[in-house]
């Protein structure tokens, strides 16, 4: 159950409105990098969380703190369109210098939004809520979340390399710092899960002598000339999860041309096909 | 570039074959969990490879790799829709049995592509490239893919246990294993990158003197009393990423009410917003 | 700012679960009349709010009531979830009546989310943020408010006569009389801004001299013989704004075909067409 | 059924054609406060109709109507791209005139396209056809059509505002009128089901005993520490539907933190989760 | 400009009312191979056809065809859910013929439609519109006209053969042979054009010296072992659109391994990127 | 199975990076007209192939090849970014020309992507995997890939109109000329499965006995006012299929208005419609 005090979880201040960085703000709240995602994800994770109760407490508690965050950026997208134009022509001739801000924005938020944020990202694609990851698996979802974060605080960095405005920097400097939590929280996570070796291969209670070991370890290569493809840690000693040791091999076709037979009588095929 | 031999990668053999496992296997391919998801995925993260020239070999070649776990499901579809019904009513009276059957299976595997498999998941949902995470950042990138054989290995696991036949059991156990494989690349692929202290926060090329560091390592709590969150390995000692410590707080709002003024005339708002 | 107690808002309790009943909640969860369209639905119109702030207010206030629905509904599919069949096989010969119960399920509950719900609809089908109407025009979003609490009683209504799960009943009661205040609530919102005739048509902002007043409260015609259709309080009378009077008139082209003349070189059509 | 005489429903004209403004109506083709949605929508409506035969009459009359609109808006987007560049360099050096024009397009007017209307939004979004609500309930049906015809309105003055074409301003200044017929003629219909207090609560034809009447009429406050949300005409007085009387209370939790028991072997989970 | 006439362009009957016929109905309605997809292929194609009139003529006449075939098939689906099951407990204990029947269901169709037709396919998934394909060169637009009608006659033919019913086999005897006038429709069309030598290789516009003419009719083998692949009338003799000759070639890599550099700072990347 | 070298399939040169162009390539890797939509297509019809095993061949051997144009044009995509800003900001004052080039760019190019390639349209929308058509009936597959071959082609002229980079066209001249290849390839295997007389109708498996053939062969007139429809090859003559003769004639209504009865109890209907 959610409660709300009506204020920002952090200021919201931006100096010098712009509107193509209200596009690109977008990106932080409806792109699949974006708070809408983690905010879901981690509510629905909670919702479906079984055994150790803390780990439910841990979601719906950092779901609530993202809710706040898509409130800050829809404020910060609201803010930078402040002085945007409605018009093509704002007065006498046709503005050319109009057209080129109109023609950068996303003309959504003018059109449907009426100078709002929505759910959508910088190019006005709506979130799709197929991008919420919530596997019924604890540690799956703490790799979910840690790819989450990851991607969510590089699209932060972005945007923030991106705007000169001190106020911007200042909300998005917070978000950085948040994002670093988070990734750190969601790897603290595994770690009580057992780490990497208590963890991994995932799902831990599937039993490994029923997968065909033979290729449970092995560094395949698909090169054209059946050479080895690149070395690295993946192609030699033990592996990370503990439980077996890299090799690499070449590989080829162990199956057939498959043959689906002939299509059935009133199948909708051409004849030829039957 | 790529080439083919036609040939399956691993024999795929359907003992008993099942309309509905056939619509189950469907989100193998299609799902978010799919193998179209990782094949498209290393082929766009290898396509904008930046760096180590070895990550886009790894990356190409894993993707030629799950183009054929593609074809081998796609196969693996086909076989088990043999026998499945066409006709509601395939002889006399309208057959109860008949229908349970179909009201089971995807009946776009029928309608659509006359009894063969679709790039869509178990309910017949289309798969969204919008789903390829390639960030343009390798760790990032690696992390969405230890996420990614995760999540694909659960879904092997559970579809190996859903069905009875011996056939199916083997190949998911060949895939189940190169799941076990990928993830162990993966994580591998990050040690190269220099392991948890390394490569985090990421991106690690951010200096961290610019986030608000009084929230990178605060595990804020957002119960409605006030209260602490559950805690765990992620609210006190070291962060993981060796660069911080973990404290625990409880979060207020330290922004106010946010106020976006009146609403611009011509903005097509109500007179009363004005 | 959202805060959290972890509990539930109302208590969710099933007698007798039943994996198809958890199908169908799914509606109720990420289906277009959901729970997931109404609590970002007042979240983004709370935060794009301009003019008297009491309506960001009660939008906001909403709103944390809704993300309270979606985890009621969340723990409810789970709860219906339990017993559901993981195998086509439980044990022993293939049994068709787990294959009709697994027929009947969303898989994806089961492949994607061991168990679990998903921000998905009753056939599997991902919300999508588009649905998320906020158009910065307070009136306009009250009318969508009103259709959304319409279509979500409804739906409620249906899943209530749907069940026969004591349980299941009581929960929906609760939600079927929160729909019912809602309703009223946005009403009440419309008569604060001046009821129909204060407010329509909407936007009240723009000068119906510059609408074309000769089609502004005709009922036109378009049946093919050119009769009148059928007559009703929308044909004849004053209209529901205060602001005009119905006529009825049967309507022809008043264009002409419309020419969009030759191709242009260069520009990918066939050379017949330029 | 349906027939045409391929002209205009009412005349088209650009004066000054700018391809900015194409993108901008392609909002009214293709985004979801568009023309498809309404056309489709009172198309479906009218096929699901049961009940008195005047509303399907009245829907599919309205339908027709609208994909006149559809084609008028289709050939405006087309008019308006008249003259926009094919070429990043027209002749000579870089232009970066032409680049700044070719940048505020939607490109696929241009590659996809070949400088026609296309079935998507200002940004490029294809419409989709989840947008298109028919309940099967008349009442809830007519509430939909006001939101659509409020939203609807709202895009058409904004186009209008931002246009400084006459020509466009002329096939706006009839669309507009148009809306303002159309959201009197949904509200008319609502009274012909009997106004507010015969409509509400739909479905009108659910026992409200059956509702948990305790929260019907309730304003429940979800503000953190437990202080009322602001007052209005929703928090005191009789209710709109004329069936109860508003109070306000705060809301805490009546459920408790729900308990989804340990995971089921077998389910794909972690073991520590079972 | 389209006007009705309220009436069914061809009589349908449902002697035995089936919910999972229904079901598949709909694939008809809102699927890939739909009759919305036609209609509003040939409408978009219409509103942007440029040259010889006639074929603005010939496609909006068929769109308002269409349009009435998409309503005939919405009352098929509604009058196919007549007498299907509400409830998953009609009468007493649980019933589990009852469960069978809803599971096999869309249970949007119930849940959000009222026992009508929506715009979706037979697995509940909304029609998208980026199927409309309107390309601005007529040619084009006949070949995919052709494909559309190709798999709409494979759709109708297999839902004809799924069907026991009388009045339902009637129909879609209907639909089938409006398939076959338009899949002759389309191609004769194309004999206007030129025929296959006069419009092939689409666009015509394009002069072919400005292509690369060392690959304009060659089958290129991309066998992994560079074998020739099958032989065919596509693999030598004269090409069909008259303009080349066929030739078979194995294709090897004519490019380099891209290298796109280091990652610039500030992008995001890591620092072992740079 | 497939297999890769790692190097492109033609050298891939971008003389004068052009970030808009960018965004317009991107088109040719996820528009619907694009090389990941002919991939997968030919890819899913090769795996679910039956009959003459040659056609399996041809297709998955094309598959490869278009795999392979993916790989050319996210190159060409990432090599325009090259030099794209990445701050609105580079240096000083607010810069108006880098905001006119950031407005004109696909930010998730920048913002997800790190100046990558990403799996999207030039508008930013992902590619949706229902574009694959692939029907079980090889002739219908042939017109699909004919369909796809000649938007192909057209988006490729466009791009090669729209740069002025010699290396661009140079990539784009050998594009357009595989296109040729394409267009032709599928042609021939249609003269392979008999040429239009022995394909069409499609699927010619139907006994046309079992069509209603009084509407075989007619062009049905839909216009207004009973008027024939624009005659051309179309409506007279011999069918394009051998089958039959063209004829013409106007259609009206030969169904009723429809009637679905009243809404039954407990379907959420109002009581009004009961």
């Amino acid at each position: 159950m959610f409660y709300t005090d009506n204020k920002l979880q952090f200021p919201v201040r931006v100096d010098s409105p712009d509107p193509l960085f209200a596009r690109a703000l977008q990106q932080a709240i409806g792109g699949v990098e974006g708070e809408i995602r983690v905010a879901m994800q981690y509510f629905f994770q909670a919702c479906g969380a079984r055994g150790d109760a803390r780990f439910r407490d841990l979601l719906m508690n950092t779901a609530a703190e993202e809710l706040g965050h898509i409130e800050m950026l829809a404020t910060a997208v609201a803010l930078n369109l402040e002085g945007a134009p409605l018009a093509l022509q704002e007065e006498g001739a046709r503005d050319k210098a109009v057209e080129a801000v109109m023609g950068g924005m996303n003309l959504k938020n003018l059109l449907s939004a009426g100078m709002s944020a929505m759910p959508v990202d910088s190019d006005g694609v709506p979130f799709n809520m197929s991008h919420i990851y919530a596997s019924g698996n604890i540690a799956a979802d703490m790799t979910a979340n840690i790819a989450a974060e990851s991607t969510g605080r590089i699209l932060a960095v972005r945007l923030y390399n991106m705007t000169p405005d001190a106020g911007m920097k200042e909300m998005l400097s917070y978000l950085i710092a948040r994002d670093t939590m988070h990734q750190n929280q969601w790897m603290a996570a595994l770690e009580e899960l057992g780490g990497a070796q208590g963890v991994f291969p995932i799902p831990n209670s599937f039993p490994q002598e029923q997968e065909n070991q033979d290729f449970s370890y092995a560094y395949l290569g698909f090169q054209a000339d059946g050479s080895a493809p690149a070395p690295g840690r993946w192609s030699e000693g033990p592996s990370v999860d503990g439980k077996g040791t890299f090799v690499t091999q070449p590989m080829g076709a162990l199956g057939e041309q498959p043959d689906l037979g002939p299509a059935k009588p009133n199948s909708g095929a051409q004849v030829e096909q039957m």
